[in-house]
């Protein structure tokens, strides 16, 4: 599919097909790609818990607001995490680098010191947005990779982020919850949306030029 | 372009032709698809300050840490910012929707009191996280269609947000910076980089199963 029309043919999808399935194959084979997206040194921090057991998508209803059709409906839920303590996976990150021939292996330990240091100097608020930014940018990969695939998502942002995690066994301490995608095969047609014009939101090279 | 190919070909590259000029009618196409993007409530907080005047990114050389030589090369860096403030555009976008036949005139004022009773329900931590992830997918989209367009891209974590926001005359209370991004002509080839297996970042219907 080309690139442009997986843009302007990605829209929020409100119901899907409920015998449609997806397999785990062709699941991981989505986020795949979705991960080849762009990180800050390469430290990946982003992670998807895949729930393609109809129990434990039950699990998710009461818990979204506005949006239990797509949820109820959908192929697959993805709760898409950004990983607040990304650098426990540093040293896999360089092993990984240099299995590959990417880091030589004499490079590794100053490379560790390198982005740990870097790490270490980061604020709380730092890191968190630094996580949901990367996670954000494979997201979006996500959901273009889904359309290509021919099936149609729901980003899900209105959601209990306490009561989902608690109710999956994921670590609230380590993960941030960036959005619940319901993946599927679309049973309605997607709703039309308009974007503001260009002057709200591009300013010449400075910032004093936003409308409002 | 092929999507998967535009997904597999963006690389990040240290050094752009210094030569190659973008107009600033393909710079706000560029825009104008990236802005696609989902967005929660469709209130598009994504801004983007764009530098294609040399005086103006030249202030930025010393304020970015390890990647001077992208944005010295680049034919424009793009500041890519989060609105802490889209509520301000709130009434525009319901106005652009009626206008465009997304939404009905006698809904205006219940969809513009439901949303603004949302947005009050708000933190601002979570208003930070989500202006930071709608800005964020649509970054994805935009690092994309540059490939598609011939060009290529640098995101640029690492820089002092406070003095390139200074600099740029960019108000640090009502924007969040995401990233720079330096678009350009690759001068030399991209550096390879590796991804980890699916078993650090894929669990399967619970949060218990991933590798570390």
């Amino acid at each position: 599919m080309q690139l442009i029309d997986a843009i302007k043919q990605r829209k929020t999808i409100k119901m899907f097909n409920n015998q449609v399935q997806i397999s785990r194959e062709e699941l991981t084979e989505m986020i795949k790609l979705a991960q080849l997206a762009p990180s800050k040194a390469n430290l990946q921090p982003w992670r998807f818990v895949i729930l393609d057991q109809a129990e434990q998508k039950q699990k998710l209803l009461d818990k979204v607001a506005f949006n239990a059709p797509p949820c109820e409906s959908a192929s697959a839920v993805v709760v898409i995490l950004a990983d607040l303590h990304y650098e426990k996976l540093l040293g896999d990150v360089l092993d990984h680098s240099i299995a590959s021939g990417c880091l030589h292996q004499n490079f590794r330990e100053n490379s560790f010191n390198f982005l740990m240091g870097v790490h270490n100097t980061l604020s709380p608020q730092d890191i968190r947005d630094q996580v949901l930014i990367d996670t954000s940018l494979a997201t979006m990969q996500l959901m273009l990779v889904v359309k290509e695939k021919g099936y149609d998502s729901h980003a899900i942002g209105i959601f209990d982020r306490k009561a989902v995690l608690e109710v999956l066994e994921i670590d609230s301490e380590r993960y941030a919850p960036v959005m619940l995608l319901a993946i599927g095969k679309a049973a309605v047609p997607a709703l039309p949306s308009v974007r503001l014009p260009t002057e709200y939101t591009v300013s010449w090279n400075d910032g004093k030029q936003f409308r409002k």
